[in-house]
């Protein structure tokens, strides 16, 4: 028989629209709360009811922000070598930056083409793009979408759009990760790494 | 370099009070809302809202509930058999009930006597529970605390009680867990299964 008040039924109900939250965890959580730290809760609760309504999306690369551009848009160093990185999700952007190693501008397509789940060009933004790669200052795109199926297939189209304008393209490397072990890397990544191997 | 905009990094900050939620969690939850469920979000924030400022304790078992008295202390068969129920947290009591076994009623602890933090008998209601030990309609006590330091010591305190007026008392067994293999069980349960064996 479940005695739960109805509060803390919708509490657990609501936590496991959280990824990686079970029932078991939803509940572990929701009790943890309530008797150790209903402050924390509050901040949270009025967390989500801010960012929900007030993250937005750069007018230019598509990430979250709340303003209209974002600091790395607002940033004019970020345009002097006329890199755009193109990415499928903050998150990834965010890996990237966490790397230090590249200091041009993103464009955060948030999704990937997938006409089965009727994400079209325009649900990315690519008509977006398209204008930006028109505008002239801009003289690589290194695509970094993932190496799936969509991801493969939002890169040849994003080249087809580089095409058009002249704009050189370039994808970043599949290969073995490093610090992996070859016997543990599946097939297909391993004949991505023959076919791109490098002069040693 | 941390692009991230202040509503979000408040948002995973947030996220992280929750137990298991490290700092990539976090990050993958607040972007997963913003990318595909804010509804959801919404709605969590709410649910946090009204939980952490109404939901209380039963008035009787201390258990978590937004009404004076929880369901189980509301219903008059929990009482016919005189049973009492003695647990730590609300997750306990909650893992009791599902196990469909027991018809009594509970009182919840809220958590462990420990002098060394400031934890002592009035921040258990344990004066609350002598009040109901000596209203007479109480046949036993069953002490379901945890097999700890702090449960034991809660447990003979509890037991004291129970023993001033005359009360019978209990301890749930200590033993193998059912299904666990006699290897990997640790001393203390191995001498306590042995302390506690029955004639077969
Ligand atoms: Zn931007
Ligand atoms: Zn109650």
């Amino acid at each position: 028989m479940n005695r739960l008040t109805p509060l803390l039924q919708q509490l657990i109900d609501a936590l496991r629209i959280l990824p990686g939250v079970g029932p078991k965890s939803a509940q572990r959580m929701a009790f943890a709360l309530l008797e150790r730290n209903r402050e924390g809760g509050l901040q949270l609760g009025a967390a989500l009811q801010a960012a929900m309504t007030k993250v937005g999306h750069c007018q230019q690369c598509r990430t979250f922000c709340e303003t209209e551009l974002c600091a790395i848009c607002a940033e004019p160093a970020r345009r002097a070598d006329g890199l755009l990185c193109i990415v499928g999700t903050a998150a990834d952007q965010l890996a990237i930056e966490q790397t230090g190693q590249f200091n041009g501008r993103y464009f955060v397509l948030q999704g990937y083409l997938s006409p089965l789940d009727g994400i079209g060009p325009q649900d990315l933004g690519l008509d977006l793009l398209a204008n930006q790669l028109g505008a002239g200052d801009i003289n690589e795109v290194i695509l970094a979408t993932n190496p799936t199926v969509e991801g493969d297939a939002t890169a040849f189209y994003i080249a087809e759009l580089c095409h058009k304008q002249q704009i050189k393209v370039s994808r970043i490397a599949q290969g073995i990760p490093v610090g992996g072990e070859l016997e543990f890397v599946d097939g297909t990544t391993l004949s991505h790494a023959f076919s791109g191997r490098k002069a040693f």
